[in-house]
Formats: C-alpha cells, sequence, structure tokens
C-alpha cells in the first residue's frame, strides 16, 4: 500500500479544512507516515454549492452512506455531526465495511461512543475522534497513549470557547471598569461568530459535557455515560458576580470536571470561581485546556484552540497518519469488554468551598437570619461583602464558605431563598481548587 | 507474545522510579496493551546497595552492556545518564541484537541521537527518548503525532526546572518586596534538592540545550545539531532585574527557542523577559511547559512536571506501552534519510525588544551618551527608568528597546560600554512576545 484512501463525509467548515490541510501538507504527511494520504471520494448536502476549495479527482457521493461504501475508500471522516441521524448511519455502514472512522463529532460519541467503540472492535478497525474534543489540543493522545502509564484521578477542563469566550469577555471589561452583562456580550459573540444563533448547545453546557462524556471514558477506562453528568451553563452569570470574583482573587469559567472517588465517578459541567493563581484561570478567549490530575505524571496542562477549521482539521489529520502508521490504540484506553461500568457519585456528596450572591433588604437582622440558616447545615462562612447600603431597600451581599457539603449547602439557600428579606432566588457558584 | 521484557539499566531515580511504576500499574498496563510488562533484568553501580524497592525476580547483571545483550530483555532502558561512556555502549549494544531502546537520557541524545536513530532504523527497532524532555509531559509525543498533520514554525520551551525554580523564587521574594539574590536562592535550592551541588549544567542553559536539540529535529524534520545551540544561563539575572520585570510587566524565564526561519533554524537558550499575560508567565517552580506554534494547530502548550522520579517514570512507561502496542514512529518525525540539514541562523540575524540595565555614574551628559551609542546603531529607546538620584555616584538606569536587530544591539552595548561613566559591563535581557 502507497496511499491511504479517504473519503469526507460533510464539506462544513471540518471538512473543508480537512481537504485544505491534505492538499497543503501532502508532502509532510506523507514524508512523516510513508504513506500518501488522498482524498478519494467526498459527500455533502449541496453538491452546486461554491466551496472555495478543489476536490481535485475525488468522487462525489449524493448519499454519504454509500461513500461509506465505496470500495475506494480506505478511511471515512464522518465531519456531519449530530448525535444519530446520517452521522451514525454512516459511522456504522463503514465500520461494517471494515474501514477505519475518524470522526470529529462530541455528540455522537457520548452518545453511541461505547456501541461504535465495540462494532469496530468486533472488526478489527479503529474509531479515532482526536477531533471531538479539544480542536487542535492533542488530548486524546495525551491521556490515552502519554499517560498510559498512569492512573488519572481528576480530569478539569475549559472545553467549550463560546462560554470561555463571553466568559473572559466579561471579565476585561470588569476590569476595565465597565460592567458588561452576558445578553451583552453574548449578541456581539454571535455577531462576531463565536456564538451560534441558538447559542443554548454552548452556553447551557451541553457542549462542554459531550466532551466530558468522552474524557472521563478515555482517563477512567469507564463506560460512556453522558447521562450521569451534572449540567449547569452560564446564563445567570451576572456583571456582579464578575466583579466580586475579580475582588475575591477569583476569575469566573466553565469547567467540566470527572473525578475518580470512593462513590464512583463525580462528572460535572458549571461555571466555577478558580483562584486567579491557578493556570487554568489564564485560558482566555476561546482557547480551550484540560488538567490532568494522575499518580506519577503528576498534574499535567494542555491548552489551545479548542474549535474552528484549521485547529480541528489538524486532529482528524493526526487520527489519519496514525493509521496510517498502523497505530491501533484501544478506543477508550482499553479493549470494550474491560470497560468498567462505574456509578456515578451523586451531586450531593460533592464538597468545597462556595460562594454565595444575595440580593436582601438592608435592614437589621437580616444578616443574621441568613447566618443561621448556613449554621443550621453546618456551612461556615469564610468572608462576607455587603459593598453599598441603601437602608430599607435592596442591596446585594456577597458570602463565601468554607468547605461545605453541596447538600448541605442546597439546603442552607433553600432556606434562605424562604426568607422574606430575601428578595431574589439565590446565587451560588462553586469554588473549586485546581 | 504475552510478556514485554524489559532490561533496566541504571537504577537511581529515575530507574527507581520506573521499576515501581511498573510493579504498581501492572494490572493497568496490561489491559491497555494486552502484555504484561516485566522488569525480567536489572544492571546498577552497586549490587548491594539498600535501594528501598523490590527487583522481584530480575536478573542482575554488573554489567550494563551485558544486560543490553540479555536474550531474556526484549527492550532495554538506559538510564545511566551522560553524553557517551556506558549508556552510550548500552544503547548500542541494545540496537545491535535489535532490540527496542528506551532512554530519558537528554544529554546522548542531543549528541549522538541523529546516529543512535539512523542506527536503529537499520536494525528495525526503535529509540523511544519521551523522558529526555521535560519530564511527566508528553511533548514528544505532542509534537511527532499529535501534530502530524502541520508544519510546526516555533518551538519555546521551559526546560529546566532548578532554573525555573530559582527564577520563581526571586520573582515572588520581590513580589514580596524582599530582595533576593541569585546567589541566595541557589544555595537555597541546593538545599531542597532542586539544584546539584554542580549546578552548572542547570543553570549555564546546558541542560535545556540539550532538550531543545531534541525538539528541535522533532518539530522541524532535521538533523539534530546541538552546536549550533546559542547558550546563556541565568548567573547575571540579579534581584534588581527580577524587579524592574515586574515593574515593567514582565517575567524572567530561562526559555529555550527554536525558530524555523528564511535564513536556516534558529535555537537558542537565554533568560527572556515574557509579558506577565502570556500563559508561559505562569509556568511557576520546577514546572516545564513547551509553546508549539504550527500551521493548522495554532498554539499548543503543554505544561507540567519537568522531572522528579515518578515523572520521568511515567514518560519511560509511556514509551514502553508505545512499544507493546507496536507502535512505530520515525525517531525525529520523518525518517533518518529524510532528515534535513538545515543551516543554522546566527544569533546575530534575531531581532526584538530588549532590556538593559546600567549602572552610571549619576551626572549631567550621561543619558545623551548612552542614548547616542544607541542611535548610531538605530536602536530606538522604549521606556528609561532612572529610579533613583546619587549626584557623582553610581545608580542603576534600566532601558527597554523597541525591535532593533541583535547585531546592533550588541554594537551599541559594546559602545556604552566603553564610556567612561559607565561603571559595570552592561547587562541585556530579550524581550521575547509569545
Amino acid at each position: 500500500m502507497t496511499e491511504l484512501r479517504v473519503g469526507v463525509a460533510g464539506l462544513g467548515t471540518v471538512g473543508g479544512g480537512l481537504v485544505k490541510l491534505l492538499a497543503t501538507q501532502r508532502s509532510v504527511i506523507e514524508e512523516r507516515c510513508g504513506l500518501s494520504v488522498l482524498v478519494t471520494a467526498v459527500s455533502a448536502k449541496d453538491r452546486s454549492r461554491e466551496r472555495g476549495f478543489d476536490l481535485g479527482a475525488a468522487v462525489w457521493h449524493d448519499d454519504a452512506v454509500s461513500l461509506a461504501k465505496d470500495e475506494n475508500v480506505d478511511v471515512v471522516c464522518e465531519l456531519i455531526g449530530g448525535i444519530g441521524g446520517v452521522a451514525l448511519e454512516v459511522c456504522e455502514a463503514a465500520i461494517h465495511e471494515s474501514k477505519h472512522v475518524v470522526t470529529a463529532n462530541k455528540a455522537m460519541m457520548a452518545v453511541h461512543g461505547a456501541r461504535l467503540a465495540t462494532l469496530s472492535e468486533d472488526k478489527g478497525v479503529g474509531i479515532h475522534y482526536e477531533a471531538a474534543v479539544a480542536g487542535g489540543i492533542p488530548i486524546i493522545k495525551a491521556i490515552r497513549e502519554g499517560l498510559s502509564g498512569n492512573s488519572v484521578s481528576g480530569v478539569v477542563g475549559i472545553l467549550n470557547g463560546t462560554c470561555n469566550y463571553i466568559l473572559t469577555n466579561m471579565h476585561d471589561a470588569a476590569l476595565a471598569g465597565e460592567s458588561r452583562d452576558f445578553e451583552t456580550v453574548l449578541e456581539e459573540a454571535q455577531k462576531l461568530g463565536y456564538a451560534e444563533a441558538d447559542p443554548s448547545m454552548d452556553i447551557d453546557g451541553v457542549d462542554a459535557a459531550h466532551k466530558l462524556a468522552i474524557l472521563t471514558s478515555v482517563a477512567f477506562g469507564s463506560v460512556i455515560d453522558f447521562d450521569s453528568i451534572h449540567v449547569e451553563g452560564i446564563r445567570h452569570i451576572s456583571a456582579v458576580d464578575i466583579e466580586y470574583a475579580i475582588e475575591l482573587g477569583y476569575r469566573v469559567k466553565l469547567l467540566a470536571i470527572a473525578r475518580k472517588g470512593m462513590e464512583g465517578i463525580q462528572q460535572r459541567v458549571h461555571p466555577c470561581m478558580v483562584a486567579e493563581r491557578a493556570t487554568i484561570a489564564h485560558v482566555d478567549g476561546v482557547n480551550n485546556a484540560i488538567v490532568v490530575q494522575s499518580d506519577f505524571a503528576g498534574t499535567t496542562i494542555y491548552e489551545g484552540p479548542g474549535a474552528g477549521e484549521s485547529a480541528t482539521a489538524s486532529a482528524v489529520a493526526s487520527d489519519l497518519v496514525d493509521i496510517a502508521r498502523q497505530h491501533r490504540t484501544p478506543t477508550f484506553s482499553v479493549p470494550t469488554t474491560q470497560l468498567e461500568k462505574r456509578s456515578s457519585a451523586p451531586m450531593e456528596q460533592i464538597s468545597g468551598p462556595y460562594y454565595i450572591r444575595l440580593m436582601l433588604v438592608d435592614k437589621p437582622g437580616v444578616i443574621a437570619d441568613i447566618a443561621a440558616c448556613l449554621r443550621d447545615q453546618n456551612v461556615s462562612v469564610e468572608s462576607m461583602i455587603q459593598r453599598s447600603r441603601n437602608p430599607g431597600d435592596a442591596v446585594p451581599v456577597v458570602l463565601t464558605t468554607h468547605e461545605a457539603q453541596e447538600i448541605s449547602l442546597q439546603r442552607a439557600l433553600h432556606s434562605i431563598d424562604a426568607l422574606q428579606s430575601v428578595l431574589e432566588t439565590p446565587r451560588m457558584i462553586r469554588i473549586e481548587e485546581i
């Protein structure tokens, strides 16, 4: 074999990026893996569309599934997207024909990954998905191969560029003495192309959760378990929270966290306050980063562009080179028969310090009532800030707690919410020590 | 084959760490690569030494070269160290016997790597050296495999933990309003075990240069060229420089830099000022980090522990798992016959902004003389700080320049040095934009 013949299903941002990369880097890649990696077939919805790049001699398929079956294709790149539908059909068809699959599809891998891994293992082919998590950062390779001598205890990531862009922008504004709220920054991000017209998958944390489900499985050798992830987005983060975070020495980030503990695997996506001195606090804009905690290598951190045409194409290309080099690695670090089905640790069992923001009537005794609610649940207050006075009227009050149980904190917030002098639902942000 | 039989030559920090890792992680590793990775032979100088770990049924060899020839050994781990001598003999003997080699030896790879790669290629075996650069960070794998679809344009790293520890310590002291000079901090680092009794390999930049030579070859597919590296250490960095750096919004770091340009490959190790906002500015203590600039993946950053028993053992273990998985990758990204011999760009050709520290007699006209020296070489001043006044006596003066040619700057410094009112050799630190 002197060629690796690639079929590209989907010619959107990622597919287009891949076709361009393989053309530009053709000789470099051939030197590195000893094979010419060629696009021999393509498929997309609309054949007539002007794409601005050359498809060369690639055979066109109107039907992506027929591309997957094309006998002049050795590897199928599924770059269509979507949890199921055509994307899933293409992958299944390719594996059925004993072809390797490369995909950038995090949603599909998060939901159907375990089954696809079993199918591909049965057929003796690989399903590769470096592009599904953190774009240009080779994080799957780092964990699955670079840290293969380690037991990983935790993975903490900034996995969604849209959220990180919005939070960075709100932070920079606050530093500059402006106050920019979430909605304003989101609108601007949409105009700049950093957020989709319907941004909910990103800002509600679902996209980060898809990626976390994959990372968890790779890191812990566990059966992928998207449904157990606790997911909160960043819609309720206000300019005021960002300002208080700065005052308290923190940055607000949407983190995706997986930890292995005695009670099972904890998987959660939610906004966090992280100490200003932490490396991850300085991962700004649309960048992604992943902190991996392991027993021998210690804490290693990986940062880079989390999305975009070129970065994602880079990840797909590295999978193709791995295939050309005949590197085979178990899909989720160990053979699927050895993946462990671990119980998921319920959210109530986590513990840590918390930031709480309240809107209160400014009158004597209110703070005492709040303090009592916390004391009754064994939550101990670390600091309290009431910056302005507004006797008889509404004032914001911010508290941070020492380490507390999530369940105790939730109960305390419930009691606080029921107090008459508490005017809005209390807001809480977990403080994460990394 | 159900076993991978490993011979460990050298039972010091790294060798000991590896033996412990392979014992602790035995079942995890077997699950991941399908083979039991066992230490079947060991060798060290002193058999009688109490090591505090179990060598199991491993056969003892007084002579490391005989271990390399042991027929019950599939892979030889060379963990002895040193540029040549026994370490090199062991590697050559192992390759000659068609055995894979894993080494943590940066000095040997930097000097003999190209030849060893050719030898191993001829014999159809691999020489693996993930542990030689940046300890627990899988940086060789990231560049050689994770970024295999990219052309790398630059690599910038903090590659020496001792220097980074010292500089971090001096920085923290300056922030706390203390002034700690290089010698004091070095002594303390020696007491804490972060610096060797003879620290010159570390603090004079040689260790970082060894690692840089390897990274350059992997990143650019060029013949390894240690001798062309411009190397400066951190001995002349003073507490005053650290304080001015903070005032100017910078951090002082010892950086190892490789860049591919029109004139060839630029390789240099020297102290730099980096902007406080850069990720690499926040890599503290004994940690290492590498920034890789590439055309498709963009800028990716890798951070973690750069040395230590466990982190280095983690890197060796990942090489062993790669061997067990039968992954073969060209030693320096491409087959040795295709490695390019690129000319090295001379230091005089680099350009950038500079920080200059002078000790001057505080009298009228001195600054004008300095300014004239710079002007004559077309070096334009960005800022000047003379904090104290001391008429007729010595005062420190600090200048930063706009982008200038290194050769012009060196000429200007030469003229400045010749001025009568300049009391000490001018000190210069390059300002690096990352």
